[in-house]
């Protein structure tokens, strides 16, 4: 066998995932850790001990080439430079990484970062629901909001790699305080984090309707109340969508996408909110830019991750062409 | 003389601005009309008017080559195919035309049609405040508020041309409704039409404070009374320059430019403005971001349609390079 494989690398806050990853997104071998506590040494020492751990078993499985090696992970990322910025609260030190040069430098092969949702966009516009399309924008609902842009067929990167931060567009201006500081923010009101905020301090102004313990409530609970057909959760959740209905228009509004991705754990196990969203986008905006979008569900689930990391290195490296866009590494 | 020059067309909504532009952005010649107000039929009669006649004057200042015509107009654009979809309410049944290939088979003349607000950010971009910058931002507030998005040096079209309709993005669910549709967009706060709206239905619900006639009121009449420390007028700013601030944030989160650039009416006369917008900024939004964004007034005042739309010929058909990014007519 001489097929060309890729390393792919998820970086996430529970666990790391990393896989052999071939040009068609086949995931030939996955290996996972629980992300280290400790901080950025411990990690990055992961990091070694799983490429290494690949790298062997590429050349057990015959691959004569490992092309390189594409990582993703939360925070804000230096495309260019290939420096982890500033992490997330999950993953502890997680900032000021200059982690290609430190990847590149052990393994001598080509490395490139990315933020984690960038290349799950890579997965998902090469391989997967965005096949096809040139101007796409992706958003995933989870533990926070996640998003991500192709446009005319490229990820828009910005000045440093910072683009896209899709999450963290306010829709009211007067709204919940978001953990990053600004308010009104789509994930204040429609993350998981979101949504359990929201419940909490609603209960916090009415203890008399609720008499567990508030701090553990969780985005979980609330699904689960309002399919119960209870007010309080139903009109929470109403709000929500309500909110990634206005940030949807914005984001037609910015970016004249054809097609509107939306993945993550919330989607995954409540897909109806598409068509909702959908349906309310519809009434709102400019209506040549919002009738023109289509909506679209995520293809891949969990590994999107590992493969668009690895997806990395099979298209800057030889300037992949998606409908007449060419890709420099 | 045989210098190259490219024929600039501005239209909007009340005059029809052409012009002979250089490459280096110098107007030698040009013309201005009353756009008419009887429809497309007779717009596009004064194009070809305009047309001949600087060609003819093209002629006689020697100009050996004319490159193209460019054209920048109000309204959304299909900038691929040339046409104009959907007009602006200033100009009559300005809608459905397929304006490139009118003109283009008219005058044997290679074409281009954009948006105005483009065709300004080229020339910011090429010739003026944005120049060197590959990832610009650009606000211009008028009567309306439109935008323009430079991404690694091209301008953002998105699908079909579009994107960056950052005058509606909303920046509050909740808030006032806009010409659009659709609601709490910034053009709603703060446009010339949007603090004129405001202020007409704040004395609306208050005649007690006002004894002139309402509907004449102007959003120069509210920058007056701000001025002489009138409560009301200096409230009713603080709103639209909050609004403005968190569309900035908005802006800066989903693109992460560089450089933002404000220009229009309202800039022009009251360009304190962008310092208070960036001072408001620095204090919202995600640091990392937010904090790398220099802020620019506008180079170009009232030619800046008629150069950035002549530039097009130039930048399109010879691929001129702009730090390494690459142009297809």
């Amino acid at each position: 066998m001489n097929e060309e494989v890729s390393i792919g690398i998820d970086i996430g806050g529970t666990k790391i995932a990393a896989g052999l990853v071939t040009i068609e997104g086949a995931v030939l071998y996955k290996q996972v850790v629980p992300t280290a506590t400790e901080g950025k040494e411990h990690i990055i020492f992961q990091l070694q001990q799983l490429i290494q751990s690949l790298l062997g078993e590429a050349k057990k499985i015959g691959f004569r080439t490992v092309k390189g090696i594409g990582i993703g992970t939360a925070g804000q990322i230096d495309f260019k430079n290939g420096i982890v910025r500033s992490g997330t609260s999950n993953i502890k030190d997680w900032n000021d990484i200059p982690l290609k040069k430190e990847i590149q430098q052990a393994f001598a092969l080509p490395v490139w970062i990315d933020n984690d949702v960038n290349v799950v966009a890579l997965a998902e516009s090469y391989l997967g629901a965005a096949k096809g399309y040139d101007n796409v924008v992706f958003l995933t609902l989870g533990t926070g909001i996640g998003g991500a842009v192709i446009q005319e067929g490229k990820l828009l990167h910005g000045e440093w790699g910072g683009a896209a931060e899709l999450g963290h567009m306010s829709v009211d201006r007067n709204g919940p305080a978001c953990n990053c500081g600004y308010k009104g923010c789509l994930e204040a009101y429609a993350s998981g984090t979101g949504i359990a905020n929201q419940m909490k301090q609603y209960f916090t102004k009415k203890p008399e309707l609720y008499d567990g313990p508030i701090e553990n409530i969780t985005a979980r609970d609330v699904f689960q109340w309002a399919n119960e057909g209870k007010a309080f959760a139903k009109s929470l959740l109403d709000e929500a969508i309500d909110a990634l209905a206005y940030g949807t228009v914005n984001i037609i509004h910015a970016f004249n996408p054809s097609l509107l991705v939306f993945g993550g754990g919330i989607i995954d196990q409540h897909s109806w909110i598409i068509p909702d969203i959908q349906n309310r986008v519809r009434n709102l905006g400019i209506s040549s830019l919002v009738q023109s979008v289509s909506f679209s569900k995520a293809y891949f689930g969990d590994e999107a991750g590992v493969i668009g990391a690895g997806y990395q290195s099979f298209l800057y490296r030889e300037n992949v062409q998606k409908e007449g866009a060419s890709y420099e590494g």
